[in-house]
């Protein structure tokens, strides 16, 4: 199957689950499930399923369950960071209201579940559900303590490379990993396969997440459809400031720390803050030191398919693992 | 084991759950989690087990979930409802911050499907895990569309008796039947066995809702925990006032409408409206048509049981059925 078949049956799929349903509830779930997303999560369990030597048709109910729970920490995640658009829209709890927001990512999580158990009818063994279920539950609670995390050391500049490290693995890695491996796993891969792609699916999420960070110095804001300076904004740590208040000079820290108060009290202009930032990120070369390790995540996660038999599957995760650290997006 | 063994089990297993863990997620949880609650979720979970032919130790990690998931549902419902306290201590929201709460809430739910994963530890087999995952994630998505019901139902006093019982049946029946299900399943119960512990448990949580909707008026705010004008304030429909919204005269009607707007405005003070509200609900004999059907899905609930073969658990359930609808908290 071709990448864009891939898509058009997903699609389809999200369509026919929700088709239906009447309810408020249902509605609200079609509604943050349209489409515009990546589908990078449930594209991942397919070529991973298939890589390992599985069908892809047999994966496909819980390939449609990873978007949402995606889906479902979107949601939730829009609420606490008080964003108000999500995909050139507004944010579900935006258009439906906070408590219907909440309801519907719970919702969205319990779905993921139901489809994880769907695999049953497309005949996929009960042994690999369990197995799968297993790696997802676990993914989705580290995925919980990522987001905690990341909350706790919220504008936090004395915060290290590693805590820095761990929170991402936590948040982002870890349901990248759940994907590719419950994907290996439902595929009915060996055990070899399960490893190697669950640590693929552990650096892709690295390289993601790094050059997520990146992408408000190295892209702009009408490709990445969001302000440069949220991230300032909403004092959250990237890995670029991180890097340059550890190995900046004194004046370069002071001036990190006046522009996360000065975004705070609002006596500071977003462009002024914006510029002073990239200044020191630039001076530091905490930028170009981000980039070599979104590239260097990205190249282990290339460097663990070579273990797998060459398909075109494999070729595509090696594909995505690139777009990971190339995309303007 | 004795109802006491069980009670005494599940709280160390809770504090096991969360006993390494030295993250703010962990201490969040295990928050949530304290004591002081019914347990009667993983109690029903348990005990269907045992009156299906399995062992209550075989089940127990799939208990400890179902509490999980119950009191991820009460940490998100407080938000929702605005609830400051719960079980005599802050809710989550008020103790840890609104945004902790939603993570943890969502942690509950992930962590409600491992523990249903950790069966296989305790030698169930793969088949029946994944048959009680389907019950589970769909009683979970059951409870969500019931909260999301409730919600679009708040204060219409015109919403007929078919839509409460239907709300109900979602938002509390679901998850008290897929406790018992789950639990007869894992349990290795016969299809038989399977079908008539959902079907308790679905008239058990009726029942249990309905005499819930009564204790403002038959018990006390002492033994409750919460104030007896709490669901009028918060708009939420209860059966008997839709009884006699439906049954009542024009005055009647015109009452139960002036004391909605009047809480909602602020002109009309609490007492005044509760003593108001229980005036028609007395005259229109809606209290005691509201217990007739709490009394009638206990009976239903308990009629269940006759088709298992006798045992001190089926005792024991029939036993929940009927303090279900005498309890005064």
């Amino acid at each position: 199957m071709l990448p864009q078949e891939y898509l058009t049956l997903l699609n389809s799929e999200f369509e026919l689950c929700w088709a239906g349903g009447d309810r408020l509830l249902d509605a609200i779930c079609r509604y943050a499930m349209a489409p515009g997303g990546k589908l990078l999560r449930p594209i991942l369990l397919l070529e991973s399923a298939v890589a390992a030597g599985g069908r892809a048709a047999d994966v496909l109910p819980a390939a449609v369950g990873t978007e949402c729970g995606h889906v479902a920490s979107l949601v939730h995640d829009d609420i606490i960071d008080g964003d108000d658009t999500r995909r050139g829209r507004p944010a579900v709890h935006r258009e439906h209201g906070r408590d219907n927001a909440i309801i519907a990512g719970d919702a969205l999580i319990f779905f993921l579940f139901r489809c994880l158990s769907d695999c049953r009818a497309t005949g996929v063994g009960d042994d690999r559900i369990v197995s799968a279920l297993r790696v997802v539950a676990q993914a989705g609670y580290d995925m919980c303590h990522g987001q905690s995390l990341e909350a706790e050391v919220c504008g936090d500049l004395s915060c290290d490379t590693e805590t820095y490290l761990e929170m991402i693995r936590l948040k982002t890695a870890a349901f990248f990993r759940a994907a590719c491996q419950s994907g290996a796993i439902l595929g009915g891969g060996s055990a070899e396969a399960v490893r190697v792609l669950g640590a693929y699916g552990d650096h892709l999420g690295a390289a993601f997440q790094i050059h997520d960070d990146l992408l408000a110095y190295d892209s702009t804001p009408e490709a990445t459809g969001k302000s440069a300076v949220s991230d300032i904004r909403n004092r959250r740590l990237t890995l670029p400031v991180i890097l340059a208040y550890e190995t900046g000079s004194d004046a370069d820290r002071r001036t990190l720390e006046d522009v996360l108060r000065g975004v705070q009290d609002d006596t500071l202009g977003e462009d002024a803050a914006f510029a002073a930032v990239h200044g020191v990120l630039e001076r530091t070369g905490a930028l170009e030191s981000s980039r070599g390790r979104a590239r260097w995540h990205s190249a282990r996660a290339r460097e663990q398919l070579a273990v797998l038999p060459p398909s075109p599957s494999a070729d595509r995760l090696a594909h995505v693992a690139r777009l990971a650290v190339t995309r303007d997006r």
